[in-house]
């Protein structure tokens, strides 16, 4: 057992290419269904809204390996490795014999793991030619990493922000600014799905749905102009991989491996990012780690979500895909874990899900902030809201290998920090919190509006 | 030369030793005076206010090397080495032959170099049995270090914040409040130094020369109770000098060495961090490198203070420093880089600007601002307003490079993000951000009032 804290990987070994776990799933994923035909999606259906290489990637089931560009892989330089640590002192308060390990995505320089895929995506558009690109962010997350992203390859940014975080995160607006983004509160007048909204309830506070249809609407009446998404999509998963097989190459360097792989969840970014390289080997029947999503009480779509077909957005522009989900017309509680009120789980999640390869948590609001403030005054980094969740579920997994009397090797994503967040701990801090949680009623109000085509 | 962009040494390369500038100065810096008597200080005279381990290493002009505590050491491990990283995108948008190198300090949990003394500092007290520690903060970096080095080594923890930064800042409180620590607007109620500034002026903004006097005050009349100081004293830059110490061996990683080093200045900690370690082959006479520190125009102690004894604090509670000072009475105007409103240079910096050892630049707060946005949208990284004023100074050397036509090697430190100094970028990028310059008349308005020691 190597015992130092912090495992970092030379430059030379930063992947150079991703894991697309497509390729190795027994049951594919059910595929993306055209909402009017009901056929299944080609690539070239997706080219008016998305770049064709992240088209291509998208529905590419047979490629286990595909290539990192020497571009993106140069700009990852800029931050990878990340650094895996062993959280010894988080350990010792909890008194667990449980190894505990974080990988540390939150040292990229817009502070979360969401720039492994906004380099990729602003890459292949400039490739493609493409002038300008349009996105959401909830939390900000996204927004501010795309922001860098298509400054570092020339592009122009439109940033629709969904209204309440504008409102709440003016520091996040600025970042996205300073980087050189175009910001706008969604639901806005700019687009026909942000005005039908606001004509219908002018004081709606904007949800991720909304902010996609609009960012759609945007990217299609622009010429040269595409489209990104910073979860949910298989593109936006596989180019996340480089965490997990960084992290399968640092367990190596510990001389350890993992009994139970952790992720926060929202639309799947950053738990497939961690999990796929790993649970590749429980695939091929050669272990058998379990794998966590950790999601919010407030928005649990994996837990108590259906296995339906349903949209990606609010208005229905999307293709409609096989998820886990609470509905479209769902409208999640405001908790501060802004990146994971999203009613819905990818389509490869989805399927493992189905499958058995995977589980769920839902941790209420509450305890999410008691285990960030935890982990902030042992191991020192003060955790985005979204990553409170996975080190959640990382002491639950904890306590009980100490109740259980067992040793366990727990690897959790640390997918962001908290900096831009303090409105967040600040509330908490001052006992201002609430948990939210759900009655059935609240759930089957959007499911039952769902058609039954699985 | 080697191409790599980041540059991080292995745990077991962190050092095992701060290097002590002062036992290889010719010319030692000039004694601390006691107020009252003239007479040089002793150890002893600071042990009211101080732990022992720190007053020592204060007056230590004999020991090169001084043993980093394994306990600090491993603390340590949380973040460092940090990374060495090559500019090669901000070289490339000056179009400059110069190499420009940058210390990354700002992927320090608390986000800035501060904790490198931090932890030193509260394990000291922590082995002394103290169990309370108080201190002052400006811009809120050196509090936000000590709230979490106070919590790792279990201290209690009182923070006087300087008012303007207490209510601009309320971010920064937020992060110490999550540490565990309390945190009090100065100029306050608690202390006779703060009730007699608020009597006669009460809408004062406050200090950071106040916020001291606050802070020793509140140590004094605690039970078993120190103080503790995040820039201008020996002991400070000692503890510091580990940035230099790593980027000295991440250079011949690089197989380069700097011709120029650069920090920005507030009270000296990461300027001297940097520095010194490089500066002693300079005081050997094995090189010639130049050492720039680079301070706001609206404070511009070395380039237009005097070299005198002056107090520390306002109230007049420390020893006499020599100092170059703008006078302890001096009010800074409120520029964002709140860490550079300080009076004076420390002891040991004053003596090396007096014997031409370094040099001092003088920055306008709207170049700092212009830098820091070139810095982000090349390397990724916001900078706090602080090391703007660094990536400036290097941004003028990398231009002359261009207009010599002379290659240059360019190592400047980042001393920390700005992640929790957005309304800064806010005000900047709507251009509501001034720059303030002084007359010779608002200098001599506070050194004339200096008695002349020197």
């Amino acid at each position: 057992m190597n015992k130092e804290k912090k495992f970092i990987l030379p430059e030379k070994e930063i992947p150079t290419q991703w894991y697309n776990i497509m390729a190795d799933m027994k049951n594919k994923p059910k595929p993306l269904l055209n909402p009017a035909t009901r056929e299944a999606i080609k690539p070239e259906d997706l080219y008016p809204v998305f770049n064709e290489e992240c088209s291509k990637q998208e529905l590419n089931t047979t490629d286990v390996w595909i290539d990192i560009p020497e571009e993106v892989r140069d700009k990852y330089k800029i931050y990878r490795s990340t650094p895996m640590v062993r959280a010894y002192e988080l350990e010792k308060a909890l008194d667990t014999p449980a190894h505990i390990y974080f990988k540390n995505e939150s040292v990229s320089p817009v502070g979360s793991h969401k720039l492994n895929s906004a380099l990729a995506q602003a890459y292949y558009c400039k490739k493609q030619g493409i002038t300008n690109i349009t996105t959401e962010t909830g939390a900000g997350q996204w927004g501010t990493a795309l922001s860098f992203a298509a400054k570092a390859f020339g592009l122009e940014l439109a940033v629709y922000m969904v209204k309440i975080s504008f409102e709440q995160k003016p520091y996040r607006r600025s970042l996205m600014q300073a980087w050189g983004a175009h910001v706008i509160a969604s639901p806005s007048m700019s687009t026909k799905a942000g005005r039908k909204i606001l004509t219908e309830n002018p004081k709606y506070q904007g949800s991720l749905g909304t902010a996609i249809s609009e960012a759609i609407e945007l990217a299609l009446q622009t010429t040269n102009c595409k489209y990104t998404l910073g979860s949910v999509l298989n593109h936006v998963a596989l180019h996340q991989t480089v965490i997990g097989l960084e992290a399968e190459k640092q367990m190596e360097m510990a001389d350890d491996y993992p009994d139970v792989v952790i992720g926060c969840f929202g639309g799947g970014s950053n738990f497939s990012g961690i999990s796929f390289p790993f649970m590749r080997h429980k695939i091929n029947g050669d272990n058998n780690t379990r794998f966590v999503a950790a999601e919010p009480s407030s928005c649990p779509k994996l837990t108590r979500g259906v296995f339906q077909y349903d949209f990606g957005d609010e208005a229905g522009y999307t293709p409609l895909f096989p998820m886990y989900t609470l509905g479209h017309q769902f409208q999640p509680a405001h908790i501060h874990a802004g990146g994971l009120r999203y009613h819905g789980a990818g389509q490869i999640v989805s399927q493992l899900m189905n499958d058995n390869l995977m589980e769920a948590m839902d941790i209420p609001q509450l305890e999410s902030f008691d285990a960030g403030i935890l982990f902030a005054q042992t191991e020192g980094i003060l955790p985005a809201p979204e990553s409170n969740h996975a080190i959640a579920a990382a002491i639950r997994e904890a306590k009980k290998a100490k109740e259980e009397g067992t040793k366990k090797t727990i690897l959790f994503n640390l997918s962001g920090h908290g900096f831009v967040d303090m409105t967040a701990y600040d509330q908490y801090l001052s006992g201002d919190l609430t948990n939210y949680f759900l009655s059935d009623n609240d759930i089957t109000k959007t499911t039952d509006l769902l058609e039954k085509i699985i």
